[in-house]
């Protein structure tokens, strides 16, 4: 001090962003250890589920592991220490790091530490005699906003990379004491709020039943990782469909619980604050066990004591068991054929009237579902809320790293002509039917939210006076409907998301369940001359040649009434077994 | 049509506010029936809760009946049939009657309509045997915003008269299925976001302990007729304290349950849409068994299954019998002695120690509330919220009617002169420490509710901290604290509302409970020469005379984790006994 001269440090020159993200996937690439690098299939090879059991890497155990889907089954293997977490995590990850080759869904790669975590838990077993917790072993997926103490959470922007996170989230804190091994997280892209998957950073994600089809979004990562069997249960988030949509397209289980019941604390979002409709936290899953063994580990956890927003509301056995609903027998159903918006292509109906008659077939009823408030006119209360800032914070995460606000999907254009900094706000969630991004005043957002509860009152007193037509002297049970009009559609080309978003205005649960594939000989275009509008007509014309969606899974959706998680997943597991006993 | 001339109606001239003001007022005292008018006492007369049994309307079997504040036990006369409920409705109009023309704590009055329910409940009960519902025969008066239909829901606006609803709200509904009689309408402040009760159309409710002083709001004419005994249960709401205050100048039983648990549908407000921080409806009652007889038959109705915005969840027995509180045995409490914003005044300091000293006479352990967020840093955000729309929902209302929006509850000014139609917004909810009125957008909204959802996250984690310091294995079990620094202020000193609103902004249920009075001889002034800020000297100051304050109650708040109303009943119920085994 004093007599030492101030030497002013000159600033570093700023690091233009392909720099930074071109560094960051490097140091992805150099994360996967070179005998784990497989020899890659063909370009041209669409469908590439097949290629961690063809690519040596794994061993014959390795594979057995990794394709024992039930996830009671894997857990009581880890709980009994038949096989232990840190073989487990190894052929998990191994598979993963085959599935980021070949479908570019992971974000972060963290090998040693994941194994440092599995081998306590081995360790803790041989000590104990007892697991750790009730997913004991289990590698866990996360998608790229799930934060992890010491990694980054990038989230599709160049801006958040190379800043770790200080600490867990608390969804990640109960999933390691519950003895999870959350391995890997998952591509995702920018900003969340896409039905597909890219950023400039980690680039695209392609869906493993097809590689030129969508891997859906915006947990579109998590969603190529599962059916790669990369991983035997992955957590993504859903505010408009960004678990169902994924789950769907790449033929798994995934449950939207309502707001507030799996704890979101710790995480990062877009739309922070935004609490009229609420992002959610839930499973993705390649069995049907796997959603109730996320969601009462979790609940069972007392989330409510360490994230604020959680409702203190634990699991119920009852309602799972599905007490309020003929304890699972003689229930109804009803069937949403289309939103009035929309009509589903061939193979998504097909799907439909084979759920209904394995229902039937099982005993229970099915009516169609008429919905009390037109889907027409929810939708734009939706992109109100979602538009209200008009990406506010988005633009001001771009602006401050210079990368483009992405403006398309469409990988016919190169990343960099993409850049569509939008001065007015026009961000993908507004495009949709919306012309006006001008942002709302806040006593213009509380007059939408009043329109929103409104429609949320008349669809509930809608739902309830179904009782009068259901037999059952109870309200249709569940509401099973289309998750997207089409199977996963090429890159660029996912139009229309309101088959999963009117749950998210009106914040039912639901969940998603394969029921079929696309097969060419059977899902033959229909000719139609008339629409609901050009929305319908562009669906159409997506679907004129079925072999472009060959082999792509089609799932259906199960909505329940608001915070009602168990029921759902009590009936999303009665669904499952009609149609497995229809097969 | 063709030949017939048009004829256009002249429209009829507007009609002055005052003069529907004065209409509305009159047809209430014509709904008086003329044998029911008393002799009023002397207008010097500042205690006048004995004038019900003094006035000589009611019979001795009136007043035995009125006089019975154990809720259970008056449920189970009525179950029983050994008191009709057209005599107990009768009993409680007569005597809600003599408060009005004493306090003015009333809105509208429908006897006919009233008998008309308790005659068929009576009906019911002959014919079947049984009690209609578990509130069989209670009459239940509501705060001016719970519509019945074709009544009008008023509100304090004249904007509002003669606009009977179309339909009941949800809880009337569910209360009239219960069996309960909802046989009068309380008044309130304009726009209910004061804590003291006065409007234009009904004038001003004063407080039956001592009429000097204030009602406290919004739920003041509840708060009045109750402590007249005019009624055995009421429904008040709350934003900021609305049940609490009055309850508490009151010396009545008040819980404000967290947000979506009892159903608001139906019901009008101000702010309607506004979410972040949400105005709930709860009981207000005599006797502390009222909380749970009204929370249980509510939450027994399942209310989600008429608004959408109720959470599934049900009565939880076990959370009342303190289950996850020791079972009530050996309780760790904290004890807030002030918000470091201000000093509550000696007789609310003596309420204190008496409460703490009761709850160790019980075995109970009492340690210090060191609040993890300083309240000074959470109510900006509080306001920030409230004040995000500048009050434009007032202003519609009052712009087309002409009426002055309130600027001050101060009677020295007549309301004539008190019009201060705010063009910049500069409503009440802001001048607490808010001096710029200007409307939030919806991201700057979004901003304020992200930071108001961390200090939610650090509150909790203060709190869940607690464990290590309460001795019992558990963070503390309940927060006890002043409802507010002074018994009730004469009319227009309401100044400080922080001791309840902190729980608004937390989301935590709370209750308020009856301690002791205004003792001048025991209550001396304090000596303070330093002070927390300008507000903490007021309040000092308004306190120079103890006998200003001569009767008034002073009650204290006991607040639980969100969403765990059963236990604050419980938890109430356990304190009311200490305190009562105490004296």
């Amino acid at each position: 001090m004093g007599d030492t001269a101030t030497v002013l440090p000159v600033p570093a020159p700023k690091e233009n962003w392909k720099s930074i993200a071109a560094r960051k996937k490097a140091a992805q690439t150099a994360a996967i250890p070179k005998e784990w690098v497989i020899t890659l299939p063909e370009a041209t090879r669409l469908n590439v589920t097949g290629v961690p059991a063809e690519c040596g890497l794994l061993s014959a155990r390795e594979l057995e592991i990794t394709e024992l889907k039930d996830i009671v089954a894997l857990l009581g293997k880890l709980a009994s220490g038949e096989w232990s977490a840190v073989e487990v995590t190894t052929a998990y990850y191994k598979r993963a790091v085959v599935a980021q080759q070949v479908v570019n869904c992971l974000t972060e790669i963290y090998i040693d530490k994941a194994l440092a975590w599995a081998s306590a838990l081995d360790a803790a077993l041989a000590a104990t005699g007892k697991p750790v917790g009730p997913l004991h072993g289990l590698p866990i997926s996360l998608k790229d906003q799930i934060c992890i103490e010491g990694l980054d959470t990038v989230m599709g922007y160049v801006g958040w990379v190379d800043k770790p996170a200080a600490k867990n989230a608390v969804l990640v804190d109960i999933l390691l004491e519950a003895g999870a091994v959350p391995f890997v997280r998952t591509n995702v892209p920018q900003t969340l709020m896409w039905g597909e998957t890219f950023n400039v950073v980690f680039g695209r994600t392609v869906n493993p039943h097809n590689r030129a089809l969508s891997a859906g979004g915006s947990s579109g990562g998590e969603g190529a990782l599962l059916a790669m069997g990369g991983s035997p249960l992955g957590v993504g988030s859903d505010i408009g469909g960004s678990i169902r949509n994924p789950s769907s397209v790449n033929g798994l289980y995934g449950l939207r619980p309502s707001s507030d019941r799996i704890p979101y604390e710790g995480s990062v979002n877009s739309g922070q604050g935004q609490e009229a409709i609420s992002s959610v936290l839930g499973p993705m899953t390649r069995h049907v066990s796997g959603l109730k063994a996320f969601t009462k580990t979790v609940l069972q956890a007392q989330p409510w004591t360490r994230d604020p927003y959680c409702i203190r509301k634990p699991w119920d056995e009852a309602s799972y068991a599905l007490a309020e609903h003929g304890n699972g027998e003689k229930l109804c159903f009803a069937i949403m054929w289309d939103d009035g918006l929309v009509r589903p292509l061939p193979p998504v109906r097909r799907a439909l009237l084979r759920t209904k008659a394995a229902l039937e077939a099982a005993g229970h009823s099915v009516v169609d579902w008429i919905p009390p408030v037109k889907h027409a006119e929810m939708r734009p209360i939706l992109m109100s809320i979602f538009g209200a800032a008009a990406g506010a914070d988005v633009l001001e995460i771009v602006k401050a790293s210079g990368e483009p606000a992405l403006s398309t999907m469409d990988p016919s254009k190169p990343p960099q002509d993409r850049v569509d900094a939008p001065e007015g706000g026009q961000l993908v969630w507004r495009r949709d039917g919306r012309p006006d991004p001008t942002p709302l005043s806040s006593y213009e957002f509380f007059n939408v939210c009043w329109k929103k509860r409104e429609i949320q009152r008349q669809y509930l007193e809608g739902w309830m006076a179904t009782k009068e037509k259901t037999g059952t002297g109870r309200p249709v049970d569940g509401i099973i409907t289309p998750v997207g009009p089409y199977p996963a559609p090429p890159h660029g080309n996912h139009i229309h998301a309101f088959f999963t978003s009117w749950c998210n205005a009106l914040d039912y649960p639901a969940s998603v369940f394969p029921v079929t594939v696309v097969d060419p000989q059977l899902d033959l275009p229909e000719e139609r001359t008339e629409f609901f509008g050009p929305e319908d007509e562009k669906v159409h014309e997506l679907y004129s040649s079925p072999e472009v969606f060959k082999d792509a899974p089609i799932n259906l959706q199960l909505v329940g009434q608001r915070w009602e998680e168990e029921a759902v997943i009590g009936m999303t597991e009665l669904v499952d077994a009609a149609l497995a006993a229809y097969k």
